[in-house]
């Protein structure tokens, strides 16, 4: 099943994505799926980021090429990183260039949407708290990011959290092809298999530090071949079984 | 006056602080304050954090004698992390020192509350968007943070923000003086005028990387004497003008 949200009318609602259709929900997805009576075709629909998270986690250097890239060493534990969620941007949406900025990075990665509180859970228990899938960019300010430090500046400027299209319910993410495509090129290929720390182990290892609420976003890290946009570029990440994520880079 | 946020018939509610009760809000203070005609009194009243923030901003290194304590660099810009909203603590209330943690520290910081939705606002024209201002500590897991050098984790734990009691909304947050009291003995004490970056300073930086909204907090960073707690200490953070944010710390 493929959980979109919508704007319909001037107003935001969730839906399910249907073979020509969206389906709106009588309310969020994460204690039931609720079907409405309303149907929005889909030429008119304008997708909205697919979730609405009280935080967005991310997973610093999960795959060891990218690590290696960026001369930092393969982490122990994962590292984390948060980003507000003024940072969240529709598919389709620009991706604004900030004037303080001059790498402008494009990181592919795979995120989780959690479906239900969760706080010390267990490796072999997270799929329960797993709503789906969906695919994320980790848009990074290289240059702020290098001089601070710190990597919370470099990654929270508006914009800088496109998510989307949807949330795949139904989908296992041990094995899931992913891409990035700048301007129609491939800049990064790989598979989640290569993730360092899986996708159980880094739900259950954050939950221990803090609770997970429903809708919250939990993107797992970036394949190597990572590189810069500029104003007018359009930037896709894709994975299987997911679909494509597509913005734009627009001058600020 | 005096801002708070109170549990009043198992109900959060809004409320203005007045010498022997509680007047509660008919809606929150941003756009405007109006009264209701309910009343809690005081002994009664149970205080929670005095904002719904869908951020909360830290500011690292922002007194010139707590960097050199830490043996870290005066930084030239402002290094921001955040907590998610989860951290967040009533005043009065438990923080939970977790099994993973070795040493716990707490750090007295003055925190700004955001008025409405601030961008790209200048230093002159910061006051506008302040509703006021309120004590924080910016409770750490000094291990974790040497440890993964993204300082995220070590100050993300559930109950590692302690906010409160009550926003101030008259003050000059220019020459304030700050401590901390572990179990009643003097720790931190200092005055906001040793802030290498100001309240102005840090509100306009910030906002010209991400869009602020209504009830956001910055916390502006610690001096000097940071120290550990232990399971049944007592923390206060003490500011002039606001008042004393107690807190005790339990075993997990």
């Amino acid at each position: 099943m493929r959980i979109v949200r919508v704007l319909h009318e001037k107003k935001p609602h969730w839906g399910i994505l249907e073979s020509e259709k969206i389906c709106l929900l009588k309310e969020p997805p994460f204690k039931a799926v609720r079907r409405s009576r309303n149907y929005i075709p889909i030429p008119k629909a304008c997708l909205l980021a697919p979730s609405l998270p009280s935080k967005i986690i991310f997973v610093g250097l999960n795959y060891r090429n990218h690590a290696r890239e960026l001369g930092m060493k393969v982490p122990k534990e994962p590292v984390i990183f948060l980003k507000p969620t003024t940072t969240l941007l529709a598919p389709g949406a620009d991706i604004v260039f900030p004037p303080q900025v001059r790498r402008l990075d494009y990181e592919a990665e795979l995120a989780v949407v959690i479906k239900c509180r969760a706080k010390n859970v267990s490796e072999d228990r997270v799929q329960e708290y797993i709503l789906g899938y969906t695919c994320c960019n980790d848009v990074t300010a290289r240059d702020l990011q290098k001089k601070d430090g710190q990597w919370t500046r470099a990654k929270s400027f508006d914009t800088f959290c496109p998510l989307g299209p949807w949330i795949e319910t139904n989908l296992n993410p041990a094995d899931l092809t992913i891409c990035s495509y700048l301007n129609n090129k491939l800049r990064q290929k790989s598979s989640t298999r290569n993730l360092i720390f899986s996708v159980p182990r880094l739900v259950s290892f954050i939950s221990r530090v803090m609770t997970l609420l429903p809708g919250d976003v939990i993107s797992t890290g970036t394949p190597p071949g990572v590189g810069s946009m500029k104003p007018h570029d359009r930037i896709d990440v894709a994975i299987e079984g997911i679909g494509h994520l597509r913005n734009c880079v627009v001058k600020f």
